[in-house]
């Protein structure tokens, strides 16, 4: 097979772990793979060329900051690289640029465009491990660019789905994806197997383990997704398309997402576009909204609630505190004390009765659910912070998820 | 003026001093020049990147080592251009691909083999200030290589002969070119102006401040170089062609060597070839000789007289062991209490006498000469090593170069 493994900063932390990637990656190679390595810069290092440029600038040129930040990566990879080839196992490093990866121009956020493997494919059928510095490519006019917040993770999918990898293991400091939280239900259990989709929905939940925007690609190129631990030998979860999934379970998991506040409008003047207006000013303001209800009111009036980002609610009172002063909304209130807990499975499709479930499970716990929303595979609801883990639990046995 | 600025490790040694570097380049550039920087990667950097590669192999691949160090001066280059940029002065870093060099593929010891100074060209006319990361190139294949000790002094000579610029400062922490070491003669002088044969002389003399190797590019491509520091205001030192220095002194400096043995065979065998025998295998094993002198002997039989690094000694001992097996020499003796005492001058081409002066200065403090060697703009004696401050003081004194 033809393996693409990626190893995060934590599993490159120090010299000593880079050794212990070294052992898996020949350890692969013994077993009969060719290998395709991906890494990130040794955990700290890029916090540091950070906070060098902000010594100088507040707001330093991202075509630098690129250049800074590019280095951690080659670092990593040539180290490995030695490493590999000190164990008598022939490799080689390679920059984004000499990877073939090309971005547009959007420094610090790059998105890959294309990638020509040809060099890595030559290096491969000489019979060396590549070892790829990742989260960095060049753009049209050969500038070196970077990827933002888990660009070395897409390095990876791109790099698999360009070389038609078999599989493309992303190493991180968690064996993989899981019911639910472990820390909130110790009888949750690994999956051996999730759908891209159910990956997107559990990931723009909480759960923290892969980016969307990796799983989006990995979807797109059809790229077999392996989420694992570099600390242990244990099986990860294999992230793939649904009909690679033989037996579909009803749920697969029960995700938690304590970062949302909600916030109510109340008298809402009943007049077209009304709620448009609002969220389009939310959207120019990048308040990010989840959830929207709209309930009807009397006398012209509605009511409208959303979610918010915790974080977000300053930005968002902010905007609601003109459509106040303008007399389109007659009352507003803001509730920090709530969570989000949502069932996730690419089984609901077939299979009526699995929300009607869930707001039984709820009922049967007293726990009074504030806002509903269902997608294909989800069912999300707003309930009060206080039975957050409550919540979790009744719905990880109720759907038999411990078993 | 277009100037090419090198700034070396202890010069960009840590943010502060970045900072000073920018302070001054930014003065550099008010006072109406186009500046190109040359920087090292701080002070430190390297030598740990090192550290790191030894940790996995006592020889690591030399292409993944010209990756790993490479990325050192990349660092110092992007956070110098942020700390331009902060300051309002436009500016852009440049690896040394991006800069247009290109050289052969000895990683780790590369030359540079060509300069495409378009892009560089570029960045200035539109009015910025281009930072490059010095003591790396590409080579025809792309691959990263890096040009070896004070490889960032020739990145800055070779590029400021690419774009003819009119001078190219090298910045260290020492303030320029004195007549002798101030250590040893604290009346020593600095000087204004000296020759490209000179520097070379004094250089290999034993003279740290610029490495041969630069000082010849600088001469073969005609860029005027200064040595100046980057702690203080100080002017320095103008390493310029002789036709550029108005008032040729006999003597421009006295050079001390400490490193250097003297090993003498006595009881050479007279057969042709014998002395390109001995210095052929002295060659082959690495040994470099420096001074030689022939005597006749009686018998058929010569004595052989020269100097090696005191490092080398061993080296040739056991060259030297060989032939006196074969019965070729009688005798061996090593002797390292020796010294050798150098004046420079390009005024010696035309004035007589030079030598003559320094022999009878020796013969006045009862300093014995061993050996001496002469070129067209240098006179060197090996004398014992107790001697050695005081022959400098005397020599430096009786040219007048406190004067």
């Amino acid at each position: 097979m033809l393996i693409v493994q990626k190893f995060g900063g934590t599993s490159v932390g120090d010299l000593e772990r880079i050794q212990n990637v070294a052992n898996r990656v020949s350890k692969t190679v013994k077993e009969g793979h060719q290998v395709v390595v991906v890494v990130s810069a040794m955990s700290g290092e890029t916090n540091k060329l950070v906070a060098y440029a902000e010594h100088f600038s507040q707001n330093p040129a991202r075509n630098e900051v690129d250049m800074l930040l590019s280095s951690g990566e080659r670092v990593t990879a040539a180290l490995l690289s030695i490493a590999l080839n000190e164990m008598g196992l022939p490799a080689v490093s390679m920059s984004g640029r000499r990877a073939g990866i090309v971005t547009d121009n959007i420094h610090t956020k790059a998105r890959i465009e294309s990638i020509d493997p040809t060099g890595m494919f030559d290096e491969l059928n000489s019979g060396k491990v590549v070892v790829i510095a990742g989260f960095q490519g060049v753009d049209d006019n050969g500038n070196v660019t970077t990827l933002g917040r888990g660009g070395s993770d897409l390095s990876a999918v791109a790099i698999a789905g360009a070389l038609e990898a078999d599989l493309c293991e992303i190493y991180t400091d968690v064996s993989g994806i899981y019911t639910t939280d472990p820390r909130i239900e110790p009888k949750a259990k690994k999956l051996d197997r999730i759908s891209y989709d159910e990956m997107l929905e559990l990931a723009s939940l909480g759960a923290k383990v892969l980016q969307n925007r990796s799983v989006e690609l990995a979807k797109k190129l059809n790229v077999n997704l392996v989420t694992r631990t570099s600390f242990t030998d244990e099986e990860g979860t294999l992230i793939t398309k649904e009909e690679n999934i033989m037996e579909k379970p009803l749920v697969s998991g029960i995700a938690l997402d304590k970062n949302q506040s909600r916030i109510s409008l109340m008298g809402v003047k009943d007049r077209p576009g009304i709620a448009s207006d609002i969220f389009n000013k939310l959207a120019e303001n990048n308040v990010n909204i989840d959830m929207i209800i709209q309930t009807v009111g009397h006398d012209g009036m509605t009511n409208l609630d959303f979610t918010v980002p915790k974080n977000e609610v300053l930005d968002a009172k902010e905007v609601m505190d003109k459509f106040l002063e303008a007399h389109e909304i007659q009352d507003i209130s803001y509730d920090d004390s709530i969570c989000k807990v949502s069932i996730v499975g690419v089984g609901m499709k077939s299979h009526t009765g699995v929300a009607a479930k869930a707001f039984s499970t709820m009922a049967a716990e007293n726990i009074n659910i504030l806002m509903i929303s269902t997608s294909e595979i989800k069912v999300s609801m707003v309930i009060s912070e206080k039975y957050a883990e409550l919540a979790v639990r009744s719905l990880h046995s109720a759907y038999a998820l411990d078993k």
